[in-house]
């Protein structure tokens, strides 16, 4: 743990930097597996998961048998968590769909907007340790209300063959059964490049190791869009004496836990804080099954005082954390002033365990700083914007002369001539 | 000019194909340009300026006596015609600001939604033989609305080193003041990096060349967001008996003198409107300025006949045109069935040249087929969406057995231990 107290601006750059991940040796991997998986389609899908996952693969499609048979392999518990979940985020991404927009612009001139669900599109769940089933939630619920037609799943098998039960579950009780037993960068070039089994999509959505994250932005230099560019996930607190200190250390522990690159920041304006939360730390750590992984996470974690309000929120801003908590007396300011940031934890009762799971609101947000510039996942995510327009006769011959003057100042006299031609027509209208 | 009538569906890939765009070989250009303008900052920006735009550059900011002088310098009837544009694009894009979506997804958790600004975005507008003052409306209006702080503007200098006034003029009334006077692949990194004079950002938008669309991109790897991938600009028409062949033509051809590798496309359920809209190109073409280019493109146009607007609106979502014109008498099975657009001209007095200037929309548009899975540009394209979440002691009371069963599930006992703390110590609440 690194104390820092009213670091200096100049020095801000140092403590906003993320853990720098290098794609360079990745690229050409990247390239060999992305040319293979399009001209070989399945046959290099098998080929790389026996390599990177060591399993002989039979069938990549997992069978509807497997999938309604995984009801029975879960606990009624699990299954009456998740289904809280799913009702409290259906409820939040519900609540996100507005309906078109419509105006007139002018006197004739009718333009709307509206949004259609994007067609095809491409959900990843990572493999590895745990089963992230959360995520299947976070991705297929908004898809679904978004209306996308073709949704699909790629999850790498674990070192049976198999897709983990629960993941199973919850993508059948989100209405997903298109399941592929594919992970790593050759699920991603599937999406991008179809395969004999493996539909291609549109966009690409979730989260994934570096491998994967490269592999979707890979993906963009082949017309698929993907949701965001995803780094480590990090959480930032900022307490003052109205915090509880053990809560504090039981979230930053939670935050540590992801991995030894996790991020874990507390900003405070009361000193005495800093060591209350340290003690608690040092408390907790011991009893967690994942210590060493939050060991290594805590080691670099930067506990930060400021003297002013001002200053740590300016802070927080330059930092733009995935995860925002506040357990602040004036939590106004704090909220108001937040220009950067994923998803916002409010007062003591508000663990970031309850965005990840089952408040409501997604947890696939932006990391690395792009909260900047990126939204997290939401409805919008799953649909697209199209404008449209009608213009009645009286409209083009309201706004047709300004076009033709606008029209030929850019030299675009084909543009002019679209309109004139009209307006010429209506001359004795 | 090329003919189909009904196509058969393996033929179909062919004929939504796009013309192909290498971005090989400006790969290691693209490299050495980012890394030089990162290292260099102005300096190196007055060197490439010199190199591609043989314009030994004094001040990179054009100063503000220029820009105010502007006014002078630019007809009335071209202000009054750029007034009507901006109020009108104006009504639509502030339309589409909403309000926060708030909820409550269980008892005592709160969950909402608000979009807040991207501080630092940069707006790009292309040189070349004409000044594209309409694309500085398109972009500057709606980030005024979203509420950007920080706005600047980047576009190359003329062989005088100078900006042409109606650019300034057109920046200056839609309240931008920081105009660069560089353009290409150095103002992309520019503004990825900044440099002495030029501010990084957040954002990157606007249309540009082949090098300018592979520095974007090239961008979204150094923390950068852009707006989208730009490819040739695109129109589609579908059109009937009810359409008028002479304004069918000269639609066809305000797309075609955009350049030679413009994409201009007919989708018709009347077999005879082929030949009379090639009859009109034919009397239209060569009256206007523009012909040499727009010959080209008219030569790869292409004129495809569906006996069945089952098949043809099929076609059209396949081909994901960026501007699609509907002249149908049942213009609503086109417009209900349409998936894949980005701004859609309704009947014969809905030229696309009022969407590109006056109607309100805007023409910043996804090409390339993109219009399936990115939106033409609009308020969201410059507000990122932040969730928050207040949970009182009776919603994590709640929700909170909910999360511990599921972060158990999933091998996260540090984010189950941040909820039973809460839980325990609330026991006797």
């Amino acid at each position: 743990m690194k104390k820092f107290i009213n670091p200096p601006r100049n020095n801000w750059k140092k403590l906003i930097a993320r853990p720098i991940i290098s794609s360079q040796e990745i690229k050409s991997v990247l390239e060999e597996i992305f040319q293979t998986v399009k001209k070989n389609g399945d046959m290099a899908l098998k080929k790389y998961t026996k390599k990177f996952d060591q399993v002989n693969l039979g069938d990549i499609f997992v069978k509807h048998k497997e999938i309604t048979n995984s009801k029975n392999l879960i606990s009624n518990r699990l299954k009456e968590a998740i289904n809280i979940a799913k009702l409290n985020i259906e409820v939040f991404h519900k609540a996100q769909k507005i309906k078109p927009i419509n105006v007139t612009t002018s006197i004739g001139v009718n333009c709307w907007q509206e949004k259609r669900p994007i067609e095809k599109i491409g959900l990843y769940i990572p493999g590895g340790t745990a089963p992230l089933f959360s995520t299947i939630l976070m991705l297929a619920i908004p898809a679904k209300i978004a209306g996308c037609k073709e949704i699909v799943l790629c999850t790498p098998p674990n070192r049976e063959g198999k897709i983990p039960p629960v993941v199973l579950y919850t993508a059948n009780l989100c209405g997903i059964t298109k399941i592929y037993k594919v992970g790593g960068i050759q699920a991603i070039a599937a999406l991008t490049f179809g395969t004999e089994t493996i539909p291609r999509v549109y966009k690409i959505f979730g989260p994934g190791n570096q491998y994967v994250t490269a592999a979707k932005q890979f993906a963009t230099f082949h017309n698929v869009a993907i949701d965001m560019p995803a780094g480590p996930s990090e959480l930032l607190i900022a307490a003052d004496d109205s915090a509880i200190p053990s809560y504090i250390a039981s979230d930053l522990l939670s935050q540590a836990e992801h991995g030894p690159d996790s991020q874990v920041i507390l900003v405070t304006t009361n000193l005495d804080l800093i060591d209350f939360v340290i003690d608690e730390i040092k408390k907790q750590i011991n009893l967690l099954p994942r210590r060493e992984i939050m060991k290594q996470a805590i080691a670099n974690s930067r506990m930060i005082y400021f003297d002013s309000n001002q200053n740590a929120v300016e802070f927080i801003n330059a930092y733009a954390p995935e995860h925002y908590m506040i357990c602040m007396k004036n939590e106004e300011y704090y909220l108001r002033e937040i220009e950067n940031a994923g998803s916002v934890f409010i007062g003591n009762y508000s663990p970031e365990s309850a965005g990840d799971y089952a408040s409501g609101t997604n947890h696939i947000l932006p990391t690395n700083g792009y909260a900047k510039q990126y939204s997290g996942l939401n409805i919008d995510s799953f649909l697209k914007q199209m404008s449209f327009q009608k213009i009645s006769v009286k409209g083009i011959k309201n706004i047709g002369p300004a076009i033709e003057v606008m029209a030929s100042a850019e030299g675009l006299d084909a543009h002019k001539n679209a309109v004139s031609l009209r307006l010429n027509d209506l001359k004795n209208e």
